[in-house]
């Protein structure tokens, strides 16, 4: 009911990031493609197998080093329900090596809508009695546009299965002021709004080491507010996207973390699944460039927020 | 490019509603459940297969007198990636029938994750320079919290596609207003900036018949403001959850509507899905109770808006 599982994981492992798995065919050497479009042909049965390939290759890689893996739901569905079943077992096998799993989906809706939602991605369903498993994250991103009837559903669904959300508050976009910045005529800003409301609803989700299960996701493009907001907010755990490819470096993503090296948790995503792209390795080898990445990244970061104390 | 097609199905059969199909297992008749447990067991796969016999039935009996349905993607993901197969059979079952697929997914994100949501929503997945469609669905409700770079990837696979969009502004639930009605400092709202920038994104998707590909979702729940938004917001077609279970009524949506009775289109889901329940009818003639009460629910909404004209 809480991010304490997460927060465990951060300090065992001295590594506060998250891997993000958005595997699109592009990132995928050419010979796990190969090797699944002869088992399925050139499909999305064929495409959601190189996917799931790749991503155990990069879970293998990362498991010891890296605490979380956040699969970006669009990159799966973009890939049918075949793509979907491939979220599935990409989510079970991240589980199976022991590793925290938030899929970000940025599910909302209200009311007994939201909690199937949560439910799917987060309880169980029932089926005549019996529950099963739809998904099974340990967290899911989802945007609180709709106010309490959207996220009251999902607090409900954690709080029985330990489980948590981050809620949108300031994204990582060039345009994510054009709404979020906008001034309140109480002279806050929306996206401090919706971080207060975070604050709020965290209560109800209160962990161990003084962060709630309500998490906000809070763009490392915009260290400014990254910093305002660690102040403003001090039992919400961030979930800080927009580092490497979008052009947050450490030194952006610093301000997100309290005198404990705690608060926050980073994600790379292009930048560990195309390391062996950039590096220009063997494709075969793109799994221990993940790894070296992962590595550089999390030095990078430790360097400026020092050991990460409970 | 538009809703110009849902529009010409709206006045071909003067029915401006949508079936919401959103498949709970408990809204589905026992005789459907026990056929689909024979074949697959109390399983994901066997409660995938009820939920779409029952949508089946279902689109059988309105596809000739509701020109569109609106799945809700929360109890489809419900079901596991076999309810979201199911999701996709249902949308293309109703195609085949002629009827105007809005999925409703909430669905947002930035970038190209938003177009992987678009293509795999609207649009068509790229496999080895192969178009595989993944979804197909006509039309996918967005939340636009992250600005232009969440809704600018819908646009453009919309545009390519001759697709469209409904975007979150007013919804029908109790606590909507806690970030929606808040006044800025120029004296407006959040919910009236929104739809603003409806109506700035709907230019770039303008249809023969006054109305842009980019909609809005504005509840039945708050009859003034959908008024005022009609006013306000000219181009923009309405999509109006709210009608029935949650409380409104005919009179309440009728300010929804343009003098040609165009604009807007109804939701209706458990009352339509679950009138069989409230019959009390033969479990067996659930379809049939359904198409009763979409008439009913047409004739209703029409005696207060009259004609529907182009």
């Amino acid at each position: 009911m809480s991010f304490d599982r997460l927060i465990k994981g951060i300090v065992k492992m001295q590594n506060p990031t998250v891997a993000g798995l958005d595997p699109k065919l592009d990132f995928i050497p050419d010979y796990i493609k190969e090797e699944a479009y002869k088992k399925y042909g050139k499909t999305l049965d064929g495409a959601a197998e190189a996917l799931f390939e790749f991503n155990k290759g990069l879970i293998d890689a990362l498991c010891d080093i890296v605490p979380a893996v956040k699969p970006q739901a669009a990159y799966y569905e973009m890939y049918g329900w075949q793509g979907v079943r491939t979220l599935q077992k990409t989510i079970d096998y991240a589980k199976q090596k022991g590793m925290f799993v938030i899929t970000d989906g940025k599910r909302n809706d209200i009311g007994t809508t939201m909690e199937a939602y949560a439910n799917a991605h987060l309880g169980s369903t029932d089926i005549e009695g019996e529950k099963v498993e739809a998904f099974g994250a340990d967290a899911l991103t989802v945007n609180g546009y709709l106010g309490s009837d959207g996220i009251n559903p999902v607090i409900k669904v954690s709080s029985q299965n330990d489980k948590g959300m981050f809620i949108l508050v300031k994204t990582s976009n060039q345009s994510s002021g054009e709404l979020q910045d906008k001034k309140l005529d109480d002279n806050t800003t929306i996206y401090r709004t919706m971080g207060a409301m975070c604050e709020k609803w965290g209560e109800q989700l209160m962990g161990e080491y003084g962060y709630s299960g309500v998490g906000a996701v809070v763009g490392a493009t915009y260290p400014e507010q990254l910093g305002e907001l660690r102040k403003a907010l001090p039992h919400t755990f961030f979930l800080v996207p927009g580092y490497g490819a979008q052009g947050g470096g450490a030194k952006d993503v610093a301000p997100a973390f309290d005198e404990n090296g705690l608060g926050a948790i980073i994600n790379s995503s292009r930048g560990i699944m195309c390391a062996w792209k950039k590096e220009g390795c063997d494709p075969k080898d793109f799994a221990q460039a993940a790894r070296r990445e992962a590595i550089r990244m999390r030095d990078e970061i430790v360097s400026y927020i020092g050991e990460i104390k409970l």
